[in-house]
């Protein structure tokens, strides 16, 4: 890094933890499910969660038409994207140097309507090919009332930053030989075995896309 | 439900999945680890996580005096943290009708500042205690220098609602005789085998309440 950040995104506490470069602050966004937005209701913030894909340097958003987030978005107003994957918690031996393992990041700027039919078609099927691969193309397509009532907001990833810890926890000097146990208890997010619908008609089976992701 | 949610708190799409009771939106703040506090920087939404504990009706959020987001909140200004937990990946027949099992909660309200010695260290305790039961007792306690220079703030649970999906998708009744799979894929945060930190002692062992909790 030999240029200073940009004031906005300059990760500010623990400035070692941050990171600027695409790489970084895109396999985060592109690990989480869920993105947090925040934006302004009369004034006020306002922080809901919901799906986001990212899709070369532009981050996608979308719900109903009547979605008041996506109706905010839509308008072009600031809004501040967060993603955080929590990775760890670290025991260390003083209650003060305690921590999390944790990779997030922050995107700011303005959204915009997605109206060229096409980037929104693509960024519905980015959408849930991002939370199941092949789901797209075996799933019944949108027609023309649901795409119609679908608003989808884009994101131009141009003011982004990441902060990441990781490791053992950091203890002063003086507190290294306490009896205390240190260490870090891992975090992970896992999915379970897929859970089929009361209503299947009978022969249909877990396809082999599904199942190759169950861990 | 008898009357009405104030405008601020209520859930405006799918209105069946709001919940404005105590026992919901506080169940779900004590699950998450993590929170992500909006608040304004000059005028801009920003979103950062943190760790947060509920006790009684109010949350408490900590971090270093120097911190840029506990420095705003201390001051008072309108805050909205909100808490998301994934329950589920819902793939139905239909592309459209895909969605997340979640529990979220939105809690808005002004922050200030515990200066009160006791609340601040019961605070700070209860922080600790959420991440890992049995730790503050085990652990070195905090110096005065420490206990200084850690701000905590809180946030009274006025004004919050809960929003939540569960179950399997909600296909259109033209679509369920489709030959495709759909079902609900599971979603779990599991915490893995403590990682003991590679400076510790010889003989100090993972104390029997952190081995109790680990999955």
């Amino acid at each position: 890094m030999a240029a200073k950040p940009p004031a906005q995104i300059r990760v500010r506490r623990h400035p070692e933890r941050g990171h600027y470069d695409h790489e970084t602050v895109y396999a985060i966004l592109d690990e989480a499910t869920v993105c947090h937005v925040g934006f302004l209701r009369e004034g006020m913030p306002v922080v809901l969660p919901t799906l986001h894909v990212r899709v070369d340097d532009r981050l996608y958003l979308h719900g109903a038409v009547a979605s008041g987030l996506l109706k905010s978005m839509a308008k072009g107003v600031p809004v501040c994207v967060t993603v955080t994957e929590l990775d760890g918690l670290v025991l260390a031996r003083s209650v003060y140097n305690h921590s999390l393992n944790y990779r997030s990041a922050v995107v700011f700027g303005q959204a915009y309507e997605v109206t060229d039919a096409e980037e929104k078609l693509q960024a519905l099927r980015a959408l849930v090919e991002k939370v199941q691969p092949g789901r797209w193309q075996d799933a019944r397509q949108p027609n023309a009332v649901e795409f119609r009532t679908t608003r989808v907001t884009a994101l131009r990833i141009e003011s982004a930053s990441a902060k990441v810890r990781s490791g053992p926890p950091v203890d002063d000097a003086e507190d290294m030989g306490l009896p205390v146990w240190a260490g870090v208890i891992p975090i992970q997010t896992v999915r379970g075995a897929p859970e089929a619908d009361p209503g299947l008609p009978a022969g249909v089976t877990v396809p082999p896309y599904i199942l190759g992701r169950t861990d």
